[in-house]
């Protein structure tokens, strides 16, 4: 029997036109249509779960009946900026330490590092970094007998500003067991006082391990508090969703708990950080969205090579600065194409880190020898894709390889990338355009906390080549620039598309969860200066309110 | 605004007497009410959140109108039963291994081996046990070579029924590298073939972990199978809760998995392995209930001692049988305080394994002297509390201590535990009345897979100490039994105060899930005999059924 009432009702409110929850009325709107066009409009219609039941342009006939009207007041409003490469935990992490670098001597710091622990008196180590004795004008490195004046009832640790060095309080040196006997280790020196063996409580490069492998894990409560951060600050920049590159169990256990006790409100697109744990976390298969997808382990995120600043990076030729050194591959072949079975198996999906034209290439060989075998739809990355041997690039398209890249990296890496390769290598090097060309899809990040995670820097670089001074003039290598459409798209609806999330969220259209900014500028019309200091005026995510401005 | 439809429809649905959903009429139905007395009862009706909306005798009016009616037929409904302690996991995985317990002869076992993995292709180790080489009247150990002549392309790997000797094939020696090389280990023998060093396929006690620490982990996808094979013997058996005593990582993620895809049926109180796994899964709080009152972290257990069996139980006195042999803690005083505390200032539940006089009286003892300091709901719970000196016993009920206890133990140890302690030192052994007694509750598991999950076998024990076979006559020290209303109780709403799920299931009263079964046979009325004989006819979850005799 069903019950005649329920059925009434049920009639009833299929027959009301207006079952729609909230309007946002009066928006400068700039989406990207169900054909990957931009689109203009004026009005969003947010259904009570969530998701966008119409948008509007100025003349089409508005619901007469909602359960709450806000009008954006002619305010720019966009999709949620979807973040393709970031390390969550990471950026929330940092959020919990102390930042020194905006000190001017070693008297503020130590003033600083006072109040900081004062504020934190539950956390048993204190861990920052920033401090740099050159702009102190200090002539030297600080001492631990320095630090122990501002705090001694813990232990200190803190990083220079170029993480080539850290200093440490006496608290820190005896909890890794630092005396006179301790030797330097390769690589590395333990700075000493003057004419003594007494470790002064510096420690530079391999030696800063000494300490480092002492500093313990954080604690349950503080990744939790480090996530809220996280999302704090990503909400506040206009990002919505977010790849994680690289999630260890604890940081899932951490979004989970997000998950579990309604506080988490970032999109997370999930890699794990090996093999063994993306099956720890998801079994034999990918999970589902969860949270009202919220949350997904896709796959693993695989390291084939290091950094270009290190020369890590794996190159089919020297480097231009150190001839005879190719950096070096992290994985064998063998055991890139074992993970790249394994996980296509289950059907996982794999992002391989790769920087180095060798790299790349054999990231690229890897998919190519494997594809056929795999059939389907497999969204193969690599993330960063640096400098690629343009006759490698084909293989992006051949494949649909989406090319998950930070424009930021290029305007910060470029002196730098003309040193390790010299003037003649560089054809394909951040090479946006060229990739694009091969209609793989470009999906764009920020690599945050390693760079800023503030999308609107990137959208800037993407179409500019040029930094925050506008340096170089007319952009580096500026054939490799995307437009200003492609770029919002890379950071939409492809970041969406990367991350299996199409049609769930990155678009505005219709069917798709309600994520948007209201921002006080057109990124389509602002200038590069201008659109770097975009003010996010309010972020929603899946039709609430997670960020307002003061 | 708020539309006015809506409001009108949900003026018009409360005022419909019906907002039920299901309505089982005609049953027998036994439930312990809102005052903790049995109470008789001949319809239930849940409604469509699968909750208890209503409980009627046979004159109450039923409602008028109702999505669903199903005839009980007259049969007992009882409240799901609850097992306040067993092993999800490991009872899973010992049911996706090969039972050689029912055969009688070498040629027997060699045909079901082979079976077995011809059923199962792509398991990569063939695990079994249960064989008996002097049932089969061999006079001698099998040999890896009679093995080889059933599995040859797989390591096969075969614990005997006593668990004290295990049995490989060819394969399994290599994957261990055994080799005539081999030594015997402290505490075990590696068999040989008659008149040489070449080892036979037998590995006897302590010998068994060379090649055990082989055996491959189970992957993700057995993982699953064996929580769904776990899941569909106990609701078969008419459980439809459990405390999960030593959740790994592992595991909880495979519960996780079932009820993200919606698979998970059973109710889980889970108990972390360690503190540092009760920490990675549920952070710095227990989980709230996650998918519907399905699952959630309590705390942790712990191991304070070993089994009385073994001599590992930690005792006042030494054993009868073995003089100057106490047994052991496994976690000194300090340790098990610590961890204590750590856990209570998260407000985690700690459930303390203590089986010998020495052990509970540590685990009273510790609770007493931090009781005062963690004041609240704490529900400390002490896992099998089998032999406890009855000079501790009146700490139980000062703290309000669960004695989480296994009737079956009772009547599968009470030999062995006469040997073990002597006839003069019985008087706290198992003591199910004297505990009650004090006002501690009592909640009764099966610890399974040590012994069947099966509730109404744990039910017959509990009221008379008599095994299956209606041994001893009259009850083994009958003065500890409890009457049958309070072996229910312990079984149903006691086990679910023990997993802090009072209100949430166990009793059958409105609010709670409507977690019930349809029995053969009345629980409170049946002989003993009869009783072990229940045959379990339909079990339901939360208002749906999960379970139907064939």
């Amino acid at each position: 029997m069903i019950r005649r009432t329920l059925l009434a009702c049920a009639a009833a409110l299929l027959a009301t036109p207006a079952a729609a929850d909230q309007l946002i009325e009066n928006v400068d709107g700039v989406r990207i249509d169900e054909d990957g066009r931009i689109d203009r409009f004026t009005a969003l219609l947010i259904d009570d779960g969530g998701r966008v039941q119409a948008v509007y342009d100025r003349d089409d006939e508005r619901p007469r009946d909602v359960d709450y009207l806000l009008d954006g007041e002619g305010q720019v409003m966009l999709p949620g900026m979807i973040d393709a490469h970031l390390h969550v935990m990471g950026l929330g992490l940092a959020q919990l330490t102390l930042d020194l670098s905006d000190t001017n001597s070693l008297d503020e710091a130590l003033a600083k590092i006072r109040q900081f622990a004062a504020d934190n008196p539950a956390r048993p180590w204190i861990l920052g970094r920033g401090w740099n004795q050159e702009k102190w004008g200090l002539g030297r490195f600080p001492t631990a007998a320095e630090l122990d004046s501002a705090v001694s009832d813990r232990p200190v640790w803190l990083q220079r500003v170029d993480g080539h060095a850290a200093w440490g309080n006496t608290r820190a040196l005896e909890a890794a067991q630092i005396t006179e006997a301790t030797r330097d280790p390769a690589g590395g020196r333990v700075e000493r006082l003057p004419g003594s063996r007494v470790p002064s409580g510096v420690f530079v490069d391999a030696a800063e391990e000494l300490v480092q492998r002492v500093v313990p894990a954080p604690r349950p409560a503080e990744r939790d508090l480090a996530f809220q951060r996280a999302q704090e600050v990503l909400h506040s920049m206009g990002v919505t969703a977010a790849a994680d590159m690289g999630t260890t169990i604890e940081d899932w256990q951490t979004f989970r708990r997000a998950g579990d006790s309604g506080r988490l409100t970032l999109r997370i697109m999930s890699y794990a950080t090996s093999a063994d744990t993306m099956e720890l976390i998801a079994g034999a298969r990918p999970t589902p969205w969860l949270y009202d997808d919220k949350l997904k382990l896709n796959g693993v995120k695989l390291y084939l090579d290091g950094a270009l600043g290190s020369r890590g990076a794996w190159l089919k030729q020297p480097y231009a600065d150190d001839p005879g050194n190719t950096g070096l591959p992290l994985m064998s072949q063998a055991q890139l194409r074992n993970i790249l079975v394994r996980a296509s198996n289950g059907e996982f999906q794999v992002a391989v880190h790769a920087i180095g034209t060798a790299a790349n290439a054999d990231a690229l060989s890897a998919v190519h020898e494997i594809a056929d075998s795999f059939p389907g739809d497999r969204r193969w990355r690599i993330e960063h894709a640096q400098i690629v041997d343009p006759a490698d690039i084909p293989l992006f398209g051949e494949h649909g390889i989406i090319a998950s890249m930070q424009p930021v990296h290029q305007t910060s890496d470029r002196t730098m990338a003309e040193a390790r390769l010299g003037p003649d290598r560089l054809d394909g090097a951040y090479a946006w355009r060229s990739i694009a060309a091969t209609g793989a899809p470009l999906a764009f990040g920020s690599d945050a906390p390693v760079e800023s995670p503030d999308p609107f820097a990137g959208l800037a670089a993407a179409f500019t080549r040029t930094d925050a001074a506008g340096q170089p003039f007319g952009g580096w290598r500026p054939e490799e620039t995307v437009n200003r459409e492609e770029a919002l798209a890379a950071y939409t609806k492809d970041a969406a598309y990367a991350g299996f999330a199409d049609g769930r969220f990155g678009r505005l259209v219709v069917g798709e969860r309600a994520d948007f900014l209201l921002v006080d500028r057109d990124p389509l019309l602002a200038t590069p200066e201008e659109l770097r200091k975009t003010r996010v005026l309010q972020t929603w995510i899946g039709g609430r309110p997670v960020y307002r401005a003061e």
